[in-house]
């Protein structure tokens, strides 16, 4: 197996046509990203998906009016931890310590050792660690999407704080870092859609030191 | 066509057994990487592949002695741009205009708002940008390895300064992200190899919106 086909299907689609993306494949996209690794396991997003059309043209705006945000089937928001909370870092133990039938306080250990190092930074490069880590939950699910040819386009144009207002995310202390619509192309017309990717050469960006 | 099964069967590799990744697994993992969307399309990152022993062994202390790092088939540096230079985004743009067969220039009113926008952020949120752009690469690059049955590390775990001292990336408009060793488990003194995969409940990460 290999993500090779699907990397390559994939662009970053500029016009969709509104149809809907079944209910499994949606789950599939969604479950890649709740698979995705994170530092330490900690998974320090969520996510939220918008299919409601009247939530959808209130946010149109704030991303510039770009027609995907209408035009997708569902919206996929990354909302990433504003800071690191000790609640839920030690959620996260709990289920890691029941998930693995390990005695409670079993990690108690490597978790204080995760508290302190990640609350001694401070909250603007605790939420900098934390939207790193979407990113990678962002990756898997466009990948995800493109092996079951779904289209998709990762958008990071967009006033974060006027969504994280309209979607009461500071409440949950999360803040939105990256917004990807899934849906299906508009081929005829979005011009882009059938040109050639374009990627750096092999050896412009990738060296070896043997 | 789903990456999912790779996404269960990879998992943080705690011991490698010092096992040779064959070089055309290698090089699929990389393309991953290279494949990878970024932000305006600039793959602001440069992608380091380490074998020598003798710089796996000077990299180790800076890695906290964290045994992947030598007993890894390949070791993979990603580090990203210290800022937006202008001549890397002018590089991407020739190479876009070229390989799409448009005339010079074409691009230039779209290039021009990406570098007034990019390097309007101050150098820190330059590279944060840009860091963010490599936990693509490297969540494709894992899932990658995974789907190949190689496994993999990620790292954010060491000293940035001194690695990136190493590997003299200052000169090269670099620093160090993260590192993600590639080799084989050592299963009988990985104890974590047969363990449960721990993630949070699907509903308490994901809301729908409807």
């Amino acid at each position: 197996m290999s993500i090779i086909p699907a990397l390559k299907w994939r662009y970053a689609t500029k016009k969709m046509n509104g149809e809907k993306v079944a209910q499994h494949y949606v789950e599939n996209i969604l479950e890649a990203a709740r698979l995705a690794p994170t530092s330490s396991g900690l998974q320090p997003f969520e996510i939220l998906v918008i299919t409601n059309n009247t939530l959808k043209e209130k946010l149109k705006p704030f991303a510039y009016n770009q027609s995907q945000i209408t035009d997708c089937s569902h919206l996929i928001v990354f909302a990433a931890w504003s800071t690191y909370n000790i609640d839920k870092i030690n959620y996260y133990f709990d289920l890691y310590e029941k998930e693995r039938d390990l005695p409670k306080g079993f990690s108690d250990g490597y978790k204080n050792s995760v508290i302190k190092q990640l609350t001694s930074l401070t909250p603007e490069r605790q939420f900098e660690h934390a939207a790193r880590q979407v990113y990678i939950a962002l990756g898997l699910a466009l990948t995800e999407a493109g092996a079951l040819e779904v289209d998709s386009i990762a958008m990071e144009g967009f006033i974060n704080a006027e969504v994280d207002k309209l979607l009461n995310l500071e409440q949950k202390g999360l803040r939105s870092v990256v917004l990807l619509p899934i849906g299906y192309r508009d081929a005829e017309n979005d011009w882009q859609s059938e040109l050639k990717k374009v990627r750096k050469p092999f050896d412009y960006m990738i060296s070896y030191i043997d």
